[in-house]
């Protein structure tokens, strides 16, 4: 009996070297990635006053005349736009540009705040900070370092400008007639003041809601260096907590924003 | 004593429990992330014939009518520049574009083989399957799923077109003074018949050296669906092994490639 003791007390220290030892790619496999980012193609939406939307130029595609098969393109794009990364420079001067954002801001614990029942009679709903409250009644505070999201359900109708963005016209005068819902900017400064975030993002095209003239949210999230993630796709498949966000975008030099290829890592 | 056994089994299965509900936030504090991605800028380094680079166009940059700071700009790239992906359609009719691309495929573990020592005297030096097997002989065979990275150094030239390139002439005729390292077609054949690899990637422009003239390394991984990475930044700042690599392409829909943002994860 005297040995068992020992014996027990070295697997115990045995099984924490072993977790202490798991590979990044081991611990991936308890879970499975899902893909929030839509892609870009001539459907991709922008805003109506953007005078041009995503433009892919075929540069070569057939056999070569070295028989072989080749093809490339080249493209344009206005950094606003599909599923994109907002940098704080783009409403707060000074503040991170898309290339100087640390990698460890794009990572972070996603917490899903759903207001989708809140905007079905209501295109031009802004969460408050009581639906905050009220999810942290039911899963705790937001923890520090968290991606907020807000689920409003919006995506199932992407890319349909009509109903996502509430208009299919274009130019400066369609700009009036958006309709979507968002984020209320007494939230945001709520969160800048009571909670540690890294970014917010949301199922629609613009962390301020489609009718906002002022931009008052952007303005007091960036001027935090608090990341946008806007246009999420299928925000639908996260849990209100749980999964853990990656979200790298293309790294443009002096970039206001771009391209965001976001994903997240859901435990199974 | 006899109530001492149970309590430690009790603590056994404690640390394991505890181990297996290890969020992936707390696993990732165990290491830290290293950006391996050239920004985007006029000093982006594209294919001597390509007949422009990335441009980037401000579109406002200011105080506006409302009273706030605005900047937003739009950027035009060609597909193939700085560090970007290839996706197998570029040279493999059929086979995946950017946007069908898994995510799984774009994440591993991370094989490092230097070769830096060949190339110090032979810009047009292409790694070969004896590189590779003196790799496996110290550090085991390629894991499935791996993500191999040829090392050469040349990051260091980055983005001086004539020293990384091999020349800073620009136009088709310029195309056959390129001079840098890559990956023997050889060893590319070998890696698909031999190892299970997602992607192969390297500190130069291209996975055929500057002097291919038929691509033949592009030809045969992207015909099994090995992806492509190219113009990898800092790659010196990986170890041979233990690295996790995180890619995440644009997701251009029909795109032969694009920009790439990849980061590694190195435990500490
Ligand atoms: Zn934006
Ligand atoms: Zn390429």
């Amino acid at each position: 009996m005297k040995y068992v003791l020992p014996m027990l007390l070295l697997l115990c220290i045995g099984c924490k070297e072993q977790a202490q030892k798991e590979t990044l790619a081991q611990f991936l496999t308890k879970g499975k990635f899902v893909d929030l980012s839509y892609s870009y193609s001539e459907q991709t939406l922008y805003w109506p006053n953007n005078p041009t939307g995503f433009k892919l130029d075929t540069q070569f595609n057939g056999i070569t005349p070295g028989g072989y098969y080749y093809s490339s393109n080249a493209f344009f794009s206005p950094e606003h736009g599909g599923t994109h990364l907002d940098a704080p420079v783009h409403f707060a001067k000074g503040k991170w540009s898309t290339d100087e954002i640390p990698v460890e801001q794009l990572m972070g614990d996603a917490v899903v705040i759903d207001v989708s029942e809140k905007v079905i009679n209501n295109a031009d709903y802004q969460a408050t900070v009581d639906d905050v409250l009220a999810w942290e009644k039911e899963h705790g505070q937001i923890p520090d370092g968290a991606i907020v999201l807000f689920k409003t359900g919006w995506g199932k109708y992407y890319p349909d400008a009509a109903k996502y963005l509430g208009t299919a016209e274009k130019g400066q005068e369609a700009t009036a007639k958006l309709h979507f819902p968002s984020i209320h900017p007494d939230l945001a400064s709520w969160l800048t003041k009571n909670r540690k975030i890294k970014a917010a993002g949301i199922d629609t095209p613009s962390v301020d809601y489609g009718q906002s003239k002022d931009f008052k949210t952007h303005q007091i999230l960036y001027a935090e260096n608090i990341l946008g993630f806007e246009n999420i796709a299928h925000l639908e498949e996260l849990p209100a907590t749980g999964a853990y966000i990656i979200a790298l975008p293309m790294k443009i030099k002096g970039g206001t924003g771009g391209p965001l290829r976001i994903v997240a890592w859901l435990p199974q």
